[in-house]
């Protein structure tokens, strides 16, 4: 059977289930519908981050790409990333892991040491999970913890127009490694591109900078793709948004690779995804001391456009000046499209 | 292939691999181990509780019994329970449900709408989720975060000798459920019955109660039997436990079905599992003044035996005064045993 879009779906399901006033008795600041909640602490100078991700064998991930301790890696990258796309700093993780009669105890195994060896590398605490069998697939899924200063979480909602745009590291890495893998006629991929595949990184320090600092009015991790997470903000915060392609960073050796492949790098960066820098916007007056601090802190800062008025929407400005609509699609799962970087 | 022990593996996978003082770093009070993980708050009050439970189709439900309702329902219920099993007061939720194409969207409407029901009954507040396709097989994760007072969280360790056992409720009624769903030449379980399999509900004022007004020293939710919850607390306090079989509460419903199968109640009542009554210690001394305050708010509350000083183990003391050595058994997923009641 047919599924209608992911999205709406979900919406349906959870939208308006629960009232306003006993969210907010629950503490609740922000609710389903952006990176992470966000709740309330008794203290009052701190509030909570919570989300979770889910990757299931065979529709997130293929054994010809990940190895298991990949697999464990990027699930909990993919949760740390939503954390650092609030501007939080991620503490605690609790795991499931449903296993398979098919997965030896080795493999999952491997599966931990991955999980594992991302929480160490961003300090994150794994306190708690449930391991349990299922009866055809591997499914894993993380939730994470974070905290932020109260007030501070970055959401979706707040592009205003005029405002610039930012990326925080260079895009479609993660896409071109998984092409290469997927495709043994065309050239090897680097390792570097392998490795942005398997190993994503969350840019949680670049996240901490942009709350901490104040700089980040709205944000998103590109867990997506570019035209899909831009689309989110635009319609989260009733902007349009243009995008200059001359300033999207381009990195070298996805440059080398498309050209060894014959490809334009230009549709891996917009509707990769899986690279998980962060997309986002700053006041206009903010550009120079924000620019200052990302030097600073030896982290890439790249300002890829502008937010303008008008009705929602995402736009690639050419060389030449030339305006051209972007398709508002990433990875829908319910499409059955291939689930990694699609 | 043959797996060891289910909870062997995941200390071996687990146990050890982050550093106390990483994780004191990280607020951790209890991490790992108990049945929710605990994590200090800033503001000092209050602790944050969190946990997380799975459920997959074909090992932790079936169709022929569990409605697509229920299973939402047990899910969110199991891990209330956890936070219960603490003291705590659950407040938020995020749910991961990974979707197979058999499901249609009604059917997943229907598992929300059981999530939802749950939630509502028990004030907690759902916060986030990730909904995403499986090959194969629905899985349910469910999170659940709780509070408890500072310092008053009741793990499974805090027994010791001399201290009197309750339970918070009768036992063995989901298993009898099941029993009776699962075999279509035994009589028909009555509706109440089935309602404890499908239904069960979490004992969150009892949990309460205890903590609250510090009477609860151990504490343990009956989620994989009493003969398996009772052994954990006996292993983690280092304490042995006897459990007198004329005290134990046997509910009428249950009585009369085990008699129309020519069953004997007991064999539900220590390995059943599911029904999520509470089963822990109190100090001699507050006996008294514990009946009084469960009975005045309400609540079932049965005093059904001691525990002892020697090597950790649990003893059934029957009519006659004999004492029978309980089997540490419950379910065990890796064995492939039944998942439902166990």
């Amino acid at each position: 059977m047919a599924h209608p879009d992911e999205f709406a779906l979900i919406r349906a399901w959870t939208e308006g289930r629960q009232r306003a006033d006993f969210l907010s008795s629950r503490g609740v600041v922000t609710g389903i519908g952006d990176d992470t909640a966000v709740v309330a602490s008794p203290g009052g100078e701190t509030e909570w981050l919570l989300t979770v991700d889910a990757m299931a064998e065979g529709v997130h991930f293929r054994p010809e790409t990940m190895g298991d301790a990949d697999v464990g890696y990027k699930a909990m990258a993919s949760c740390i990333s939503d954390i650092a796309a609030m501007g939080g700093r991620p503490l605690h993780a609790l795991v499931t892991v449903c296993v398979p009669p098919s997965w030896t105890p080795a493999r999952t195994q491997a599966l931990y040491d991955g999980l594992y060896a991302c929480a160490d590398r961003h300090g994150v605490a794994i306190i708690g999970g449930d391991t349990t069998a299922s009866r055809a697939d591997l499914v894993i899924s993380v939730t994470v913890t974070g905290q932020v200063r109260a007030g501070r979480a970055i959401l979706r909602s707040g592009a205003s127009p005029g405002q610039k745009v930012f990326l925080t590291g260079p895009i479609g890495l993660a896409a071109a490694g998984l092409y290469g893998l997927l495709h043994p006629e065309a050239p090897r991929p680097p390792d570097s591109l392998v490795r942005a595949h398997r190993r994503p990184e969350p840019h949680v320090r670049a996240g901490l900078l942009l709350s901490e600092q104040g700089f980040g009015r709205a944000l998103n991790d590109i867990s997506d793709g570019l035209a899909c997470e831009a689309w989110e903000i635009a319609e989260a915060s009733g902007v349009g948004m243009v995008l200059r392609e001359e300033d999207l960073p381009v990195a070298g050796e996805l440059a080398a690779y498309a050209r060894r492949c014959g490809r334009s790098p230009l549709d891996w960066m917009l509707y990769g995804g899986e690279d998980y820098a962060l997309v986002g916007t700053i006041d206009a007056a903010d550009e120079d001391e924000a620019k200052r601090a990302f030097r600073e802190a030896g982290l890439p800062f790249f300002l890829v456009g502008e937010t303008v008025s008008g009705p929602p929407g995402v736009w690639l400005e050419t060389a030449t000046g030339k305006r051209v609509a972007v398709a508002k699609r990433g990875y829908d799962h319910f499409r059955g499209e291939d689930g990694e970087g699609g």
